[in-house]
């Protein structure tokens, strides 16, 4: 694939603050004030309120098809206004801007962190700034500024003690893999933490049989490459677009027939 | 209206993904890694889930407008990952982009289908197909190569035997006459397939008593040119934006007020 | 903070057309016909429908953070198709396109008031005007044209007397200050019509406890800088964004806790 010649910064934006207010519409104005040729992305707006897991793991799913040299701006930010730091993320990759407090770091560290800024400098934010809407007041700007070319530096002082979010990793346990749901999508697939290195160690190919526990309950699916490959509405196992095992309904809402949410555990044995 | 010098192209999107995931923000990411200068515009993310048939409508509902050139993308796919085509539809004035399973060619054919392509050349594809996502791996960057100026018989094959959704087209039986609801829109205005031709063919007027049977109920209702003209609460018969005629209640919801749903058939009495 | 050089005009919209139907994509397609390297920024199409008064307070938060030359689009539009004129509003800063019923005006107002035009001339709208759907066939082609440099006289007569809005404003009643609720944004954070400079005259400082009577319930809460100071799920009050005062609840939502909605009045003594 033939790639992207360096014109027309990126800038995408990611929150909790929903499509209904103002808020989102506050940020682009402020970038655009700074920045006026610029592609603004939204990644979502429709993160949990204050779900920083969710935002980071959102985020984590979109950043690694944009292009190089990319502004990502987050915000989830229940702790606003007190004393967890606005920070610049600078990657092998990217530039991320927001609080600190892990919700950046899930995507960052994928693409290999060079240096954390904590953003200090008065002149890289609108003049007065609130104490409820670092958004507008601090990040945005900040995106606007790294997107002109303004070096990360700038902004204030290299941090290295920022906040990394732990995440559960799946481990074996006689004979049984032990997994978490990390997210369910709008279609009610759920993502578990198992990715396709940890499907291949167990040497598991299309059209096995896997035994799902969940709880007392269990249940036999097929392991598909396409949600078409079973009846639908039947349950199957698969590798989900960002590259981890996911629990599906084909045509159907698995996180509703099979009364799977966030943070439950599971067990698959491949026999 | 003066016309567009065709400058930046336009690339529409409409999927039945939502706007709380990641999958719309892959789509445009893959699409300005490889062409930085464009508009993308969503048409709506909002389609339920699996229903070919609304997406169709509210694509169709929006292409018009569309200047010549633009390049629609469109996913609602259920059968992704098994042998369903992925597709290039092109007309005397745009392209569209998606799954061969009828959802493309409800507005393509109002523009006079010219040819359509399967879509198999891997260089216009990302280097690594997944088996659940082609709205990003294949239909984003064939848009994308497209808006650049890529021909598209490059993509792929010519085929003939592409899939065109039938839809119910209104018919006289006794003086009166049999039409279906389309759509409902969200403001609950019901859509019909009876065009403002077919009325001009009753020689129904502005001002005109229309006797609607929905099942056993019936319904008077005036046949007017604006919302306004009845008081608050009360339904009338309009031809709306799209040019069919549509059952509204001023100022409210008429699916719910008069529990009407998309498929269901009703009779007009012109008298 | 630096000031935009004036490239790329910008036209925002806010509607209650919600994202699901087609309507908003059509009115960005117009636009695009019209005038191909524009910035089009969604300020919310999720205002309730027909609620003028809550899509006045949305455009009014936004507003203030775009740059001059700015052309906003509202259209919450109950009359569409009878009488009620179509208008742009001219301010110090900004244009307005919309209908004349108060929606415009609150922001408007805001940046100083020069001149209201009524939109009347055909060759500035699309050649065939639908009576229900103003939004693309008057208001996104003026706004187009515009953005374009076409002055405001050019589009109809001066007129007036144009609806301005009446909103309540705060006042005092034996020692305690009566207001109103504004607003509820999505997060459940009670906007108030009590300014940052009305708490300045009764001398509230940051740490005040507040007594607050909501009919026959009162809360005490602190008055507080940042949502942090109080523990996870307390009330608190606070000078939001938008420079008014807001009753919130740390990572919680206050309307729902407090049982508040919009128009509700309340008492506050500062003692």
């Amino acid at each position: 694939m033939r790639s992207r010649k360096a014109t027309t910064p990126i800038i995408t934006l990611l929150s909790d603050f929903g499509l209904r207010d103002a808020y989102v519409a506050e940020m682009k104005a402020v970038i655009l004030s700074i920045i006026p040729d610029v592609h603004i992305v939204d990644i979502s707006h429709e993160i949990e309120k204050f779900d920083i897991r969710m935002g980071a793991f959102v985020l984590a799913s979109a950043t690694p098809y944009f292009p190089k040299g990319t502004v990502h701006v987050a915000v989830v930010d229940p702790g606003v206004g007190t004393k967890r730091r606005p920070i610049i993320v600078q990657t092998k990759q990217s530039f991320y801007v927001g609080p600190d407090n892990g919700l950046l770091l899930l995507s960052a560290l994928r693409e290999e962190v060079s240096r954390v800024y904590h953003i200090k400098k008065p002149q890289y934010m609108r003049p007065k700034i609130s104490t409820t809407f670092h958004g507008r007041d601090i990040f945005a700007p900040t995106a606007a500024y790294l997107a002109i070319g303004c070096p990360p530096f700038k902004f204030g002082p290299e941090v290295q003690d920022y906040v990394v979010p732990q995440f559960a990793k799946p481990y074996m346990k006689k004979g049984e893999l032990i997994g978490e749901v990390m997210y369910i999508d709008d279609f009610g697939n759920v993502v578990t933490n198992v990715s396709s290195k940890d499907l291949e160690e167990q040497e598991t190919t299309i059209g096995d049989l896997l035994h799902v526990r969940i709880g007392r309950k269990r249940f036999g699916m097929r392991f598909c490459s396409a949600y078409g490959e079973v009846p639908a509405r039947t349950p199957l196992a698969i590798v989900g677009s960002r590259d981890f095992l996911e629990i599906s309904l084909n045509q159907g809402d698995a996180s509703k027939a099979l009364s799977l949410k966030i943070g439950d555990s599971f067990k698959v044995c491949f026999r």
